[in-house]
């Protein structure tokens, strides 16, 4: 990987932030952000200005250009790829370490006096805004919001936006009605007495009107907002794509009969203006709901006074609740993942001592083999397939000039999933295909106790994700280790692969408590720099537990496995299990063996059978 | 326990929130903070306003009344005893519980359109106004500042705030004069830039200057502020206190000398106009640190230009980390409590058959016996003595009228500690005299492998107390069972038994990292309403750990429990115990018969030598 030239750009950068075109006066930084105008964190390609600018393409962190510096902040997933695909214009600001300062007190720190730092409003969250603003103004310098782009302005070949098929799904595959959606969506601001709903986020809105587009890679979404009164359905869209009779018929197009259940469209740009038309039109004592995650640009065109910014919205939160029927799809899907994981290690087995199979390779066949399964629509996400060093880059993604020939002699992590038309996956598993290390075995073991800590836990309704990730960590901290990433996030069905409210890490507080039907990864891992990769990764479902006691009548939940592909008992030491975790890597196994066993007899794929027996085989 | 007749009460402080002697308007609602103008968690008698409007007199509760309404909120460890000691006029309001109101949104509720809300300035924090504040004017409301208090208005004979004789300690109990702990502060403040520091915390006064007092019980505090700036120290106290000559040698009280190092005494109530002059007199330029738990009425005085919030004081922190002198101190102290508590415990074994020990004279033979160790100056919280049922009151005191005598039929939980001048003690011991029944000992040993899974914990440094609080949990969660309070708190240094920034609870995600010196508790527990309560104390140091591998050279820590006092083995069911746990329980075990041992032999105290000999048999 060779880091991007980015001399020249920079140049150009820094004249823009010059130049009175853009703002009446010199900025002195400009200020980067990975998303979209709708925070996306998969984003378009004419959206990756962050890359653009600085060459990393991975899918977090912000670049700051000042006169002098460029720096750019990503977290522990990344400080590796950052670094190698940075110039050396770039400053890698590594987040989550004691010695980084964030960026604001960086700015703070190198900015001459009264300072104006430029950012996209549109790209830059409500919440963010607000933040930065107000560390900036209390040492004497300002945020301002330019309204030109100024990455736009020097990117002279930047793609369009896209604009795809959209396609809707069935009550086979939702289970609920978008329309019953928006009667359960009114009910909520009846209650909490908002008059007014703006949906900002791409999954929010496919989610809402049970419809899915294809407009950003690997999340089957499309670039749209949505208004909704307590009459009125409002979408902003590229109208072309609403010419199809049968989209027009699912979503009541400016049907006359029913009009508070008959969706509005609009042109996808005028969510500005229309907005602002529907404040001005309206009591002061309207409240409009808005995700505080909202651009700035959308959310201050909100009067203060009518504004209610909230971590999450309830769509958020109505999502992340799987019906009988998603939960139904979800399982089917990881069911046929399944099948085709265990014909691409039973492959892999054959191929690798032939020496022609190479990370791009592996990764091209998963995506062969899962293609072949039912309602395939595409992977949810770049496969990671890592051999040897190449492991410990958290979010690698194969390149031609990094492309390892998996061997017998090194650690081989694949991290994949897929979209398919009843659900999204999301499965890791590490393996060794000669004779792993001492070493590799007791890294690997320690992580699978981590997973099955957390998949085994049964713990109160009403427990926030982040007080399970610990729980992930202790074996490895006994032992002086650790990852530097969360262990799990909320999963889409048939939607983002990685969505909130709810997940299991550290480093947030205000995740929602997890509840049943809600679907999160469990995905501890170990990286030793230069030598492998270890990650053990379930999707995993919220289920209602029967402990012996009910304290308080509160109830008990625990986890689910949804992803059901063996677990390399060739990379375990079984001697550091306990009872418990034996008798659980067991049962998993039995189930694995029993349900995608039957799966994979039904295709006739014997390969993946005969792997799939043998690693299922219980340990002692 | 009969609750507090307050109907009364109410009516006159009804009348006091529509007189306009007060406050120009009526008031609908008046707010009744726990605090005291320190925001301290223990409060001199003149300052229990709360406790006298509605009865309930555990440490924390807030209480609000409307013209119709008078509802108090606290937490999970108060709920039972809350619900005895208040009348009908009251509801309680129990946080923490999903159906339960915050403050503003029961007020938003309730009030009339455009209400006042009023609440005495110097006794609500800056950070609970802005927030209550914020959310009032968001629905309409408002909140104001009165400043004459109304529940002194109506409370006839409310005592004088205290002005105990001061002490103060030398460097064999500090470890550091309080010379250099200006120097280290004035260090800090030059890095950031501020130019005052406002001490409001009433411990980190003490601790800054060497000093103790006693005018709240169990506290060694004395009320005052401080003032420190580059050039200037000035402290804000009763002067008739300082008139003792080695205490004003001790501060080097107006030495012309060395004026920077000089502290400068003003009366206790000039800090509000003090702080005004100070603030005028300087250039906009100049900030000036507080806490944001400060109070509202001090923090409100410095223009928002100068002020500069921090959750943590750099005293706060500074305080937490406790030196080798202080660790030395605690140990000591220790040792002592715990010969103490072996006598203790032989005295109730040879005594409870008489039936003539009770919950109170239990509590005071522990004082007595504490009283005899070198340097005890007092207890350091109420000594929660409780058998059967009052074991499940949390912060149950036992009061003549809750009096229950121990038996050999039912648990026996006595959690207390003092104040000796080389350390503070909090140690909880849960024992029966008789036989448990098996179900006790079920949840004793849950609450067993909770208090072990912590105090065993190995973390890497940098990690928050809060990710070790569910380590504390995950056994009882496995059954069904929880408990509704935090698992830990910073303890002081002859200071108060609580202290922060730094502890081990679901509820915070603000703590500061754990450090190496740091103290804190280990405290567990399972309360069954109306039969039992169980709590395993210990107070335990953060310690360096040498674990196997060192991942980015972050180095780990673990705890050492410095409260040595047996476990009792008869609550436990050894077989629910792993070979881990039973190896950490003869490990301690040992640890206590060696160390208490050779204490209780020196002192000649032969009673509580043989108890421990035999309290600390191997488990098998």
């Amino acid at each position: 990987m060779s880091p991007k030239i980015t001399g020249e750009l920079l140049r150009q950068l820094r004249q823009a932030m010059r130049n009175s075109k853009y703002f009446s006066e010199p900025i002195q930084a400009y200020i980067v952000p990975s998303g979209d105008a709708h925070q996306s964190e998969y984003i378009a390609p004419s959206d990756c200005r962050r890359e653009f600018i600085c060459g990393f393409n991975g899918s977090a962190g912000t670049a700051i250009v000042t006169e002098q510096h460029a720096a750019m902040w990503t977290d522990g997933r990344y400080f590796l790829q950052a670094s190698q695909q940075m110039d050396n214009n770039w400053s890698l600001m590594k987040m989550g370490l004691k010695e980084t300062p964030s960026q604001e007190d960086w700015l703070i720190s190198i900015l001459p006096e009264n300072s104006k730092v430029g950012v996209d409003p549109w790209i830059i969250a409500a919440d963010q805004w607000k933040h930065m603003s107000r560390a900036l103004t209390s040492a004497g310098h300002s945020l301002v919001a330019v309204q030109d782009n100024l990455i736009d302005a020097v990117w002279t070949d930047r793609p369009e936006r896209p604009s795809t098929q959209l396609r809707y799904l069935g009550l086979n595959y939702t289970g609920i009605s978008w329309q019953e959606k928006i009667t359960a969506l009114r009910a909520k601001m009846t209650k909490r007495k908002v008059t007014w709903f703006v949906a900002t986020a791409l999954d929010e809105i496919a989610w809402l009107f049970n419809l899915r587009g294809a407009d950003i890679e690997y999340n089957p979404v499309f670039f749209a907002y949505a208004i909704v009164g307590m009459n009125t359905i409002r979408l902003f869209v590229d109208l072309k794509r609403l010419s199809v009779p049968a989209l027009r018929d699912h979503l009541q197009l400016d049907s006359p009969c029913k009009p508070e259940m008959s969706v509005h469209a609009y042109p996808y740009e005028s969510v500005y203006s229309e907005l602002q038309a529907i404040c001005a039109a309206h009591s002061p004592k309207d409240k409009v709901w808005i995700s505080d995650k909202a651009s700035c640009a959308l959310t201050q065109v909100i009067p203060k006074i009518h504004r209610t910014p909230i971590p999450y919205t309830p769509l958020c939160l109505a999502k992340a609740v799987k019906n009988a029927t998603e939960i139904q799809g979800m399982k089917m899907a990881h069911i046929k993942d399944a099948a085709a994981l265990c014909e691409l290690f039973a492959w892999l087995e054959k191929e690798i001592p032939k020496a022609t199979v190479t990370e791009i390779s592996a990764a091209d066949k998963a995506e062969e083999l899962r293609s072949q399964q039912k309602d395939f629509v595409g992977l949810s996400f770049p496969t990671i397939s890592s051999v040897g060093p190449n492991g410990a880059i958290i979010h690698y993604r194969p390149l031609p000039e990094t492309n390892r020939t998996l061997s017998l002699n090194e650690v081989y992590l694949i991290d994949s999933g897929a979209q398919y038309v009843d659900g999204t996956t999301d499965v890791t598993r590490t393996v060794h295909f000669g004779t792993p290390s001492a070493y590799e075995k007791e890294c690997f073991t320690y992580v699978l106790k981590g997973h099955i800590a957390v998949s085994a836990a049964v713990f109160p309704n009403g427990t926030k994700g982040h007080l399970l990730d610990s729980f992930a960590r202790a074996a490895l901290w006994e032992s002086g280790l650790d990852y530097l990433h969360g262990t799990g996030h909320g999963v889409g069905c048939f939607l983002n692969v990685h969505e909130g409210p709810c997940g299991i890490s550290y480093k947030t507080f205000a995740d929602e408590p997890l509840e049943a039907g809600m679907i999160v990864s469990d995905e501890p891992g170990y990286y030793e720099d230069g030598a492998f990769g270890i990650r053990i990764e379930n999707v995993v479902l919220v289920v209602p537990a029967k402990p012996k006691y009910n304290y308080r009548n509160r109830g008990s939940l625990t986890f689910e496995p949804l992803t059901l592909v063996p677990i390399q008992v060739k990379m375990m030491n079984t001697e550091l299990l306990t009872q418990k975790e034996r008798d659980w890597v067991n049962e998993y196994h039995r189930i694995c063996r029993e349900v995608i066993g039957a799966e994979l007899e039904r295709q006739g794929r014997k390969g993946g059978l005969e792997w799939l027996i043998r690693e299922t085989q219980p340990i002692a």
